[in-house]
C-alpha cells in the first residue's frame, strides 16, 4: 500500500508569503509549485524548489492562467493557442529552476481556475494537453478523475495520474460536492485524516449522503495555506504511516 | 572568411508588434529572442521561433530586466539573486518554446539596459553569468568587447563570442562612440555596409577620429525595427555575399 | 442634423504603437482613451488626451479588464466588487491624467471583452454602473443600444447615450450581425460613409436582408487602428459634413 | 502638543496580505496607501480607505516605481516625463478609491526606493514635485527633512511636512543611520516610545553617539507589517497620549 501526497507551493510573490512551505516540504511526497503567472516569483520558487530537492519532494509544475492579482482563480477565455504557449513557456521556466537546484520538472497539475476549467471544457483541456506533449511527452499530468483533461491526456499518450481532496466530501456518484453546497469542505483533522486511510486502505469512502463508494487515487491533495492547513496534513500522514502506508510520490 | 548576423526579434507584445521579424529571419544567422520579460508574450514567441527553425536561423536567448512598460531600456538595481533567478527563469522559458518549434537555445545576449549595465556592473554581470553557466555551462555569451560581461563569463569556462555594431561608430580606443554625442549612429546604408566588409575581410574599421583601427568580432548586430533598418540589414548581408564572406551562426 | 464620432485611441503601450492617434484626434468629436488595463502606458495617455485638449476632442474613459497581453478581449470571469474596484480606479487615473492635460473625463464607454460581455451579463454590468456612478453620477456612459448595460444605466440615473458602427452590418432587428458570419464587417468606405450619411439624416440604414431598419444613435464608432482604417474614418467624417451634418461631442 | 502618527498601509495584493491594516487604523492619524505599483489591487485598497474613512484616519498616496515584484523598493531609472505620469496615474487611481469610500486623498508620500532616491535625486524629486503640483497644487508631500523632495516642492509651492522614524537611530547631524551600520534600528518599544514622546515634548531625541539633537517632525512614520510592529507602533501610541500629546492628521 502506498501513495503520494501532494500540495500547491511555491504560492508566495516578492514580499509576500502564501503558506508554510518549508513545513509542507517535510509532509509531502510531490509539491505542485507555482510557475510565474499566479504566484512564484523566480527567487522564491528557486528557494522552493531547492528544498524540494534537498527533501526528496519531487516537484510538479502547476501552471495557469495569467492572473497574478486574482491568483489565476478567475476564468478566462484564452484561445487554444494562446493557453498551449502560456502552458510551455511556464513548464520550461520552472523546470530551469529546478535543473538549477538540482532537481527537475516530474509531472503537471493545473491550477486553480484552469483546473476547474479544464474538467470539462474541450478546447482549453487539449490546450494543455497539446502543451505538455509537446514539452515531453513522457511527463505525467494529475488532475481529477473523470476529467476532460485527463481522458485527452490518455489519448493523446501521456501518463495519467487521479488525485483525491483530503478535506472535501464526495457525491455518491463519486465527484466531488459542490462548494457551494453545505459540507463541502471536512474541517475536522482526526476526520479527514481516517477517511484518506480508508481510501488508501479499502479504496473506499464514505459519500455524503453516507453510503460508501469506491474511490481510487494515485495522489491525495493536501492543503497548507494556513497553520490548521498544515496541521491538518501532518495528521493525514501520520496517520497514513501508522495504518503502514508507504507514502511515495507517483512520479518517477 | 565567415560571420555571424544577429539581430533582436520576437520583440512584439499580444497584438502589438515590432518590427518585421519574418523579413529579418531571411536576413540574419542568429536571432535574439524577447523572453517575455522586455517584449514577447509566448504566442508570438514561439511563431518567431518556429520560423527561425524553418529558416536554419539559430535562436538565443535575449534575457532583460522585468520591465514590459519600459521595454526593459532601464536599469534596475535588482539584486544578484533575483537577475541570476530571473535570467534562469527566462533561459528556460525560452528553450521551452524553442524544442517544441523544432530547435533549441543556442546562446545567450542580454537586453537592453542589462546589456548596458554588465558592460561594467560586476554584481550584475556575475548573476547573469552564474545563470547561464547554472542553466547549461556550455552555452555561449554573446556580449559587449572588453565588457566585464564577457571576462567574468569567460573566466568562469562559457563560451564567449563578441559582437560589433553595423550602425555605430567607434572611437579610436575601440569603445563605441557614445549616442549622446554626434556622429555616434551612422545612417548611410551603402558606408554601413562597406564598413562591415571591412570589419570582416580586413579586421579593421574607420574611427570617429578617422584613423584606422582593428577590430574583431564574432557576429554584427544588426537593427530591423523599422522598414529603413530591415532595408539596411538587407545592404550589409548583400555586401558581405558579395564580398565573399560566409554567413554563418557562430554557435553550433 | 448632429452627431458624435468616437474612436478607440491612446492604446500603445510604451514603444508599441497602436493606430495613428494624432491622425484620428483630427477627425474624431470623442476619443475612448485606454486606461492602463488594457492598454496605455501613462506617459502616452496624458500625450494622447493632451493632443484632444489641444483639438477639443472631448474624452472619454475606455476601462478594461486587466489584460494586457490579450488586449482586454478576452472574457474574464471577475466578481462583481473586483469589477466596481478596477473600473473606479482606472476612471480615476485616466481622470487625472485628463485634468493636469487640460481636459477632464466626460464619459465612459468599456473595452473589448467587457463592452461585449456587459450586452448580457447582468452582474458585471450592474458592477460598472455601479463604477461609474460612484465616480460621477453625472457622468455619460455610452454602449450598445438595447444592452443590458445601458439599461442598468439608465435604471441607475446615469446619462446613457447609443452608438452605432460604421463598419458593422446590422440585421433586420437592429442589432449587429455577428462577426462569425460573412458580410458582417463593411469594407468599401463609400458605402460606409453614405450609410453613415442616411442613418444621420434619415435614422435609417439598410439590414443585412435588404430591408431598412429605424436606427438611432448619439454617436458613432469609427476605427482608426491602421491606415486604411483612417482613411475610411476620413471619409465617413467628409460625406456627413458634405451631407449638412454637425459633428459635436455628445458630452457636454 | 500634537503630532501625527503615519504607517504604510494597503500593501496587500490579492490573495496576499500585508501586515494588519485594521489594527493600524486603530492607531494611526493619516494612512499611506500604496496605489497598485507596489501594492495594492483595487478592492484591497477601497476596503482600506473605506475603514480609514469610518476611523476619521486621513488618507495619503504612497506612489512607487512600477515594480510589484520588488515591492518599489528597487531604484529604477525611469525618466523623469514617465515618473511624473505614473505619479499623476496613482495620484488619480488611489484619489477615486478614496471619493468611492466616502474620503478623499490628502497628502502624497513616496514609497520605498522612490522616497530614498528623491532624497538626492534632482531629477526624480522635480518629477514627483511636478506630478503632486499638476495634479492638486495644494496636496502636502510628507517627507525626509533636509530631502531634495521638500526642498523642490517647497520651492514649488506645495505645502511640505516632515517626518520623524520612530524605530531609526539618528546621527548627530540629523539625519538617519544608514541601515548598513549597527544600531540603525532601534527594537525595544519602550525606547522607541520614550524617545518619540521626547521628540514631540522637548524637539529633541538622542543621536547614536549619545549627544542630544533637536529634530522636528509634523508626522512620526511608525510600521505595522509584522504584529511585532503593531505592538510597538500601540505603545508609541499610548506613551504620547500618556504624555498629553494630542494624535491628529498634518493634512486639513
Amino acid at each position: 500500500m502506498a501513495i503520494d501526497l501532494n500540495a500547491d507551493l511555491g504560492e508566495s510573490l516578492g514580499v509576500w508569503t502564501m503558506g508554510d512551505d518549508d513545513a509542507m516540504l517535510s509532509l509531502v511526497t510531490s509539491a505542485n509549485v507555482a510557475c510565474g503567472f499566479h504566484a512564484g516569483d523566480p527567487l522564491t520558487t528557486q528557494a522552493t524548489v531547492a528544498t524540494a530537492a534537498r527533501r526528496n519532494v519531487v516537484v510538479g509544475a502547476h501552471p495557469s492562467y495569467r492572473d497574478l492579482i486574482g491568483f489565476g482563480r478567475r476564468f478566462m477565455d484564452v484561445s487554444p493557442a494562446e493557453l498551449t504557449a502560456d502552458v510551455v513557456y511556464q513548464l520550461g521556466a520552472l523546470d530551469a529552476l529546478c535543473r538549477t537546484a538540482g532537481t527537475r520538472l516530474a509531472y503537471v497539475k493545473p491550477h486553480g481556475a484552469l483546473y476547474n476549467t479544464i474538467v470539462h471544457h474541450e478546447e482549453q483541456a487539449k490546450a494543455v494537453v497539446d502543451a505538455v506533449r509537446a514539452f515531453d511527452d513522457r511527463l505525467p499530468v494529475l488532475g481529477l478523475p473523470g476529467s476532460v483533461f485527463l481522458a485527452l491526456a490518455d489519448a493523446a499518450g501521456l501518463p495519467t495520474k487521479e488525485e483525491a481532496f483530503a478535506d472535501r466530501a464526495y457525491n455518491a456518484d463519486g465527484t466531488l460536492v459542490s462548494r457551494r453546497h453545505p459540507g463541502a469542505v471536512l474541517h475536522d483533522p482526526a476526520v479527514v485524516a481516517a477517511r484518506m486511510v480508508r481510501l488508501v486502505v479499502e479504496g473506499r469512502v464514505a459519500a455524503i449522503d453516507g453510503t460508501d463508494i469506491e474511490l481510487r487515487a494515485d495522489s491525495i491533495c493536501i492543503h497548507g495555506d494556513t497553520p490548521g492547513a498544515v496541521n491538518a496534513a501532518a495528521q493525514v500522514r501520520s496517520a497514513l504511516l501508522a495504518a503502514g502506508v508507504t507514502l511515495a510520490p507517483f512520479a518517477p
